[in-house]
């Protein structure tokens, strides 16, 4: 089994959906992320927090495992977002973002993270990501996330880092911005050229789909009528598709089909309850049986 | 092999895509639909159009065998739509309706209809489609399509006539005024109360899914590149999955599932080209390919 390796954020979120309200509880795509991919391989994590970062918040990722010599302590406050989801909770409005400690972040990999072979560079400024990169030694896949901040604000950067990469996951209206193409399948051609070999684009609560060797796979999003908090969505369906692709080891047209479906599983139980506790509280029983309810969704 | 009724309009359609403008164009719901089923069982039409209509349109009905003793002739002009599909061409803007003929038809079933096994009211004023179902005998499944204008306009007939169906097959925007609920899996819920035992939902671009028995079935939307014009979509989808249906000649999960890929197969050819010409074309094979490859789609 191999391990894993995510560079993102750890940071306290407020957020309020139709279903309730939670202040400052654990978030941050690093957070989610480690939670799913725990379950299936050994997760390494590079974050920071500020020296406001209570001990029993990082408790959670000692009980997964994780392995959090990554994640930086810096003097100052600890990254708070605080957003809100209406309607059908597609998409977050954010009311404030508070960098903090996240502004002057600076991943830096203890010396035996550096041959992690499975890396997410998580939706961080590409330079950081272009960084990451070089202090990683041959990798079996990159994998890299982002968002319309960078995508308009720092194209060529991140056109730099896209073409060194493996895999490229975002969301679809990223996509949209990145391709200038509203159609999927002509937007992920116009990414392929950028670099990314495969590319897999997030749909909410439609599922996602993946695009790998002239090759498709859709999942559908899973019928979840208690949609309580979508926060951590796409960072734990990452968490999920990356950790099960490192359990298995290698990467083919059929353990990229298998992780799309883990990732799909961890994402489903993700948003029935604030925060990433869900995630943490999994069965490998839970797991299999959703896996398996994935199955049923598209079976003939 | 069963035969299908299809109640619903035929028309003159003027249509803009990104892609062109045609003008005047053979159209309506029960065109779209009867050309996508007669690749699959013998077809039944039950429309109206007026004394303008030309003879050359009659003849692609005939061309693919589609009975149409039932399209009447009334004194008077065709019914006409225009409309523009902009971006991801998800949905029309309709620039002009007008009724003409349309806005006095009675479904008159010839009597050698009544006995169809599989009907599909398409959307029509409710108070017509519960007409039509007291005209037909002991059928095996009738399916319904409805539209903003009546569940808005016309809600207490409408939920009469829901009470009295089998599935209703409707879009995703349609769901939620229906239903209230903006959530997919609980709108079903809503709507099932109402009366009918399954319910489709057509997604646009995503697909479409399928509620029965406490059941739940995924089609993807096929990654066509090359969308021209998605008019008649959702119709030909109805024709393939209630072509099917018939061919198969009775409903259980699997081959309601079946149908439901048909549906999509169509669909997805119809959309690559402006009016109906292109399901017309169809060849047996072509279909088979197709139905392959939604299959792979979702392949693990």
């Amino acid at each position: 089994m191999s391990s894993v390796l995510i560079v993102g954020s750890v940071a306290l979120d407020t957020v309020e959906t139709p279903m309730g309200l939670r202040e400052e509880m654990l978030g941050g795509s690093a957070t989610y992320f480690s939670m799913a991919a725990s379950h299936f391989s050994p997760v390494r994590l590079v974050a920071v927090v500020g020296d406001d970062f209570p001990d029993e918040l990082r408790r959670l990722f000692e009980s997964r495992a994780v392995d959090i010599e990554g994640l930086q302590v810096s003097p100052g406050r600890t990254f708070r977002w605080s957003g809100a989801y209406h309607g059908m909770m597609n998409e977050a409005v954010t009311r404030e973002t508070q960098l903090n400690v996240f502004e002057g972040f600076r991943p830096m990999l203890p010396d035996r993270y550096r041959d992690t072979p499975f890396v997410f560079l998580g939706n961080i400024d590409p330079v950081l990501q272009a960084d990451v990169m070089t202090q990683i030694r041959a990798p079996e896949l990159v994998a890299l996330d982002t968002m319309n901040f960078w995508i308009d604000g720092a194209r060529n950067r991140l056109e730099d880092v896209l073409a060194r990469i493996d895999l490229l996951i975002i969301n679809e209206g990223e996509l949209q911005l990145l391709s200038g193409k509203s159609n999927v399948a002509a937007g992920i051609r116009d990414v392929m050229q950028m670099g990314p070999r495969s590319v897999i684009i997030k749909r909410g609560g439609y599922g996602s789909v993946l695009y790998h060797d002239s090759d498709w796979f859709f999942v559908p999003g899973y019928p979840e009528e208690r949609v309580v908090d979508p926060t951590g969505a796409g960072d734990s369906f990452a968490g999920g598709f990356m950790g099960s692709l490192a359990r298995d080891g290698e990467v083919t047209a059929r353990t990229l089909r298998r992780a799309m479906i883990y990732g799909s599983v961890v994402a489903s139980f993700n948003i029935t309850d604030f925060g990433p506790w869900k995630l943490a509280d999994l069965s490998a029983g839970d797991i299999e049986q959703r896996f398996n309810d994935f199955r049923r969704l598209v079976s003939i």
